[in-house]
């Protein structure tokens, strides 16, 4: 398949495929996710299936009839066989508790649960996956490789065959007595070169401009196979990683340039 | 004095000033180093001296005469004489060992050396102090009390009377198990409140954009006495902190728009 680079590129590609995934959207009481609801819909690139709408949401997705599927709130097993589980308005601490029940929840046990972030940023030539910008807060080594795993997936999804991937630190020196995930993120580095997660390219610790602009490497006198053209960024905690969502989600689409 | 919204007015107003501050620049044997110190020279804004200047910096300067002074790397106690320290082109672990050598460093015995950038940021109506984003890995409770003081001295000299500073978190929530600082933000919070600190308002922990939009701030239903126009962010660490530094910098002047 071609590769995906900007979100339109990914309506375009799920409006022409036959099979579409279905969307369990979790109280879709507010105006962001009705809109966004009704936008799959008129663009026929996704299946819906309303859980816990209240009376004004009923209303406003009456006009889809037969084409829009509803259950209530507590119709946690219907929610469950969905492909793809989206948050409306509700505490994401509520979502997360149903999510992670050990009874009832849809996370396969033993699995970990992480966040990937998908940014569409000014001149810059591709779509860029973020993780973790809001669950976990500081990843151990194993759930960072989780990480990585899940990343390199999603970035295959959208047809990057080989995914770059930048490990992100304040500098691109491994610091083991301040910074000890950067000795980590060698032995990433070491087993991405042995095969270990196909086809991909893993580099760290670097910076953010290292990362996302070749001239920053150059400026540096630093070589990195990423070459500035990261498709995914691995945050060291959720800290950093929250800052870098909210400056990206503030910027209209004609503002960056990097470095 | 009027308070200094951007880097135009300071300009202006270091060139109104009739005493002049002494910039000592380590190494200026970089083109940046070079640039600046030549134009500090022609707009009269500073006197410099130059410290380790190599063959090629001494015939650049060579045009300033006896306007500029020139000493040996060697001659740390000259440099140490200056009001305000540069670094040029060498590595930053050299300058700050010279500052923090015990018998003949620049820094008090018992005070904290930190960082502070100033970001001037298009569509926000002042300029942004924001501390720590080089230098401390992992501030503690003691040196973040440090950075707020020396960041509301800044302020302060930039004619802020009663800045207002946003101790930044992933979220606004006290949380004391995932984030302990964000019980230390409060304990300065309520110190801040008592007038520990002298006239100005602090608040937090808080995100990044809620610190520097108002509308981020309703859209949460929140409020916060900083009403989305911080004049300074002090960061929970220096990863979150170099994440923003490196966004910041790479933003052209038209850009950004909060939220």
């Amino acid at each position: 398949m071609e590769v995906i680079r900007n979100f339109e590129e990914l309506v375009s590609h799920l409006s022409q495929r036959t099979e579409r995934r279905r969307v369990a959207v979790v109280c879709p009481n507010d105006h962001s996710s009705q809109e966004a609801v009704a936008r799959a819909l008129d663009e026929g690139i996704a299946d819906i299936l309303i859980v816990g709408a209240d009376e004004e949401a009923k209303a406003f997705f009456a006009k889809y009839g037969e084409r829009i599927e509803s259950v209530d709130a507590s119709d946690v097993d219907e929610a469950a066989r969905a492909d793809v589980l989206m948050k409306g308005l509700l505490n994401t601490d509520n979502l997360l508790r149903a999510v992670l029940n050990k009874e009832t929840g849809i996370l396969p046990k033993g699995r970990v649960l992480t966040h990937i972030a998908c940014a569409q940023m000014p001149q810059y030539d591709r779509l860029l996956f973020c993780t973790d910008v809001a669950v976990i807060p500081r990843p151990t080594k194993e759930q960072r490789e989780e990480q990585l795993r899940y990343v390199l997936e999603l970035c295959r999804t959208m047809g990057v065959e080989k995914p770059r991937v930048a490990l992100i630190n304040c500098s691109e020196k491994v610091n083991e007595k301040h910074f000890p995930h950067t000795v980590e993120y060698r032995e990433l580095v070491a087993k991405a070169e042995a095969g270990e997660f196909g086809p991909c390219i893993v580099d760290g610790p670097m910076d953010l401009k290292t990362s996302l602009s070749e001239a920053a490497l150059k400026k540096k006198h630093l070589e990195s196979p990423i070459e500035g053209k990261a498709d995914a960024l691995i945050f060291p905690g959720i800290q950093s990683g929250n800052v870098f969502y909210s400056v990206a989600t503030a910027l209209p689409r004609s503002s960056i340039r990097w470095p």
